[in-house]
């Protein structure tokens, strides 16, 4: 059997994308409108404090196309309290004029990692800033999950532990070349959703996820030993451009 | 043709996942509520007591993500008192303030079991509590189905008993790295769902089962031969937590 | 190009999986509900007393799982008569208090069929009782369709006819070892629905059926040239378990 | 690269598969479904008329199972036509009670034709009949889409034209055998619908579909090459048999 | 690694397919229904004022098949742009009366391009009008997304530059053979959608459609490295002909 890499796990995390239920939306009233646009930036509000306070951060984006409207990312210390979350916001009116469109439960991770001997990685600044991050606002997001694949000679788990080091090395420094213009958040999904990993990317041209990914898969890593499910890109939101988004 | 594993079998297994209709379920009366939560815990008090009777076991589990909402996962002597439980709880007010998410019918196997000769398995009380378990009442549940793989070269059908032991035992030793940590319960569905096997895990933290199964991944037995269907991952229930995720 | 294995065709047969629509069930009254369950007892008696006049069979059961609630099993002479009768049922009151779930169409089936010279199998009593069979009344149901794979090295339709003889000829070695606890039904579908064959097993002992699907996966045939669609597991139904079933 | 057949083009070819809603249409009252009995028999009338005047074909067939309960089969010159007929139909009060099951765009296609040198094969009346056929009103069709397949070792589009051209002859051999039993109309839909081909079969006794296609399951053109879609079977509709399969 | 091939990009590109639920539609009032194509006239005349200010470009189709009723393609200079138009469309009376049938996010690309030493590409008038194009008002449209395989021996990202630029210049043979007969337009969805690039075709007679997918399957870049998603193929709209289509 294969050496298993070590990886280091932070905070939980759920994608939770919704579509609007616009026919039902626009039928109802502007005082029913103004109460649900208050529940939803009563949320935003608290999951804002919530981040202020370090105990989790939430990114809020439109999504483009028809697999979905909205996402909410969550970053939390628990399962329980990322449930508590999406079952507060299924309990709300405004929840009611919303559709569930898909969602993805994974933990922050990072992989590869070669501790130094006597030293506590959770109490490296650096680490934990990488496990527990405040994600960022960039205009553009990007998100899609993944596996390594396991097909005839094509089967990542069958390789050995230096094989694999080398050809995610040569993956990472692909990834380098887009410091700067992409923010990558790699979440391990194994054993809590249907692919290995979830890859949320942030960028504020929408462009560079593209050039990053069509690069890396001339990669050996990928063009032999990644499998793709479905691609989410989205926009920005905030409290004004949520109520504009819903304004009917 | 390959010589067959002897396997044991004990109780018949139905995982029941639902999801809450909130939009409606939000409409209805505080009165109505109190009803429903009322058949609801009924159930959980029956299903306690045939626990306690030895003649069956149920546990009961919050879902985080958009899969589902809860799962309920009986154990008992015959697939028909397991249609009995789901029909029961369909004709149920509560019910239909649900919807079916998925669901899973097996039976709890023990495989490549030796027997010793002149002893019946089933008079032994270590089998027996194997075949007839207890469920646990751990923080967390993961389940997911499983299939052998008949791929080409790497097909799991066409190998001889040897071989086959040597993979199933060093699978063995990776799960034995996790006692005390994560408990198992297998279950066989050939004949009776779309996969071969079904695989529950229990653990307190649920990082454990991220582990396990990783590192399981690397092992030829999952790397060469493992095919997987949706995993679900979720918080342990009981009638005050049911009761509180239910409160609107 | 390979030899054409001979086969012989007896009833047409359509299998028909529903669920209830419990939620509307429930809110019907009493009265209602006694007329849906006349019209549901009309058609079983009328399909008891075709099976009695020798000019079909039905089968009825119950399915465990999320999959469906109910299954009819017709075996007709013609596909009009399966349209008839499946439309008969749509047109019913209960009918509209339920789903389709699920439906295959097939035609009962004879392979690998050694004909003695100057006779006709049609008229030979032992083949005929085979090809339009009364369904067993046995405790247990199982379905599932199949095919044949065409896969690379695993082609069946490309090995020659003895070495399909051969494997075929171990295969039958295995189900003759459950001769008495578990019956089956070959039915074809190529021409008919979305896989080549349907198989029907029926067993007091539920359990039969994992122990023989999963001895014949091991088998060269299953291994390797297997490839299978859903599995249905059932309880055996009549007129009063129905009833109970349905009662609210 | 390979050496492209020549292939000859005729009608455009609509497959509109349809399910009717029961529980609505049974709510009707009399005279709305004499109504919409009325609006039915209207276009059948006018497909008919069309028939007549050579302008198209169309036939219609009830459908075995839940897949759907009738086809629409539709021949025309324009892909303008069969937009319109079927856009005619989705605005009736009929078409309301029914929902869309399946379709399928292609169009009657003669491949590996050739041509006589200095003749125009589309005013060789032969071909003109095949490539505008008027449809037959056989007791039975069969409809299903497939592929030739791009996979590995057995890629169709990588082999030369005479190895084609020599696996197909066979092919034809096998369908020329049923001639007289089973009528087939192949149509192209590359760059139409998701398949390369749908195949459909008419026959008095529906067995020979079964037979046809299980015998060229062996030939290597489909052992090897062939991929298949979904399968449809159903029985013959004229006016009097769609009335009385409405009549509730 | 590979050499990774250059690429410009232009506008991004929304393909948003719509049915129309004509159950609903045929039972709103006349008065409504006016009031509607109001509202799609307008849009239709603002989505062309952008194509004239050339800060964009749209084309609408009708579809043939259930698959959809009509298409808005929409070129724009930002992704928040498309997600403008589509959100403003949703907030319509009209769109309440249509479902969302499928869409697609792209950006219109130019790859294997070749710059000239000393030039910037995106002032080159030719390149522009190919990257930021003004899309045909062709009678017919095709659409449908591809990926390059990676598949065991047919992996095209691991093919060496010089090997992917001669199967793709052969390719490109192809497709000039149809200049005048067929307009392309090829977007690439990496990062944005399932699929790694969208085609779309525009064509007087839609069987050049045909002519040229089925031609260039026989071309070794598609046949052992193209995999397809579904096709739509349609006839074009202007505000009279979508009148008329949903004139009842």
């Amino acid at each position: 059997m294969s050496e298993v890499a070590i990886t280091l796990e932070g905070w939980y995390c759920l994608h939770d994308f919704r579509s609007v239920n616009w026919a039902a939306w626009r039928l109802s009233t502007t005082e029913e409108q103004n109460r649900m646009l208050d529940e939803l930036n009563t949320f935003l509000k608290q999951w804002s404090d919530i981040e202020e306070s370090k105990q989790g951060s939430t990114a809020v984006y439109s999504i483009v196309g028809q697999k979905a409207d909205f996402v909410f990312m969550h970053l939390r210390e628990t399962l329980e309290e990322l449930n508590e979350i999406e079952t507060a916001f299924n309990k709300t009116a405004f929840a009611s004029f919303t559709t569930q469109a898909y969602s993805y439960v994974s933990v922050v991770e990072l992989s590869n990692y070669v501790n130094q001997p006597g030293t506590d990685p959770m109490e490296n600044p650096e680490i934990l800033a990488r496990l527990k991050p405040i994600l960022p606002k960039a205009r553009h997001i990007c998100f899609y999950p993944m596996n390594k694949r396991r097909d005839g000679n094509d089967n990542w788990y069958m390789l050995g532990m230096d094989e694999r080091r080398t050809m995610m090395r040569s993956h990472g420094m692909i990834g380098r070349k887009y410091a700067g213009k992409v923010k990558q958040i790699i979440s391990g999904s194994v054993g809590f959703d249907n692919w290995e990993w979830g890859v949320t990317l942030f960028a504020e041209d929408a462009l560079q996820f593209k050039k990053l990914i069509y690069e890396m898969r001339f990669d050996e890593v990928s063009a032999r030993y990644g499998d793709f499910g479905d691609f989410y890109v989205g926009n920005l939101l905030d409290a004004a451009k949520f109520t504009a988004l819903l304004k009917v």
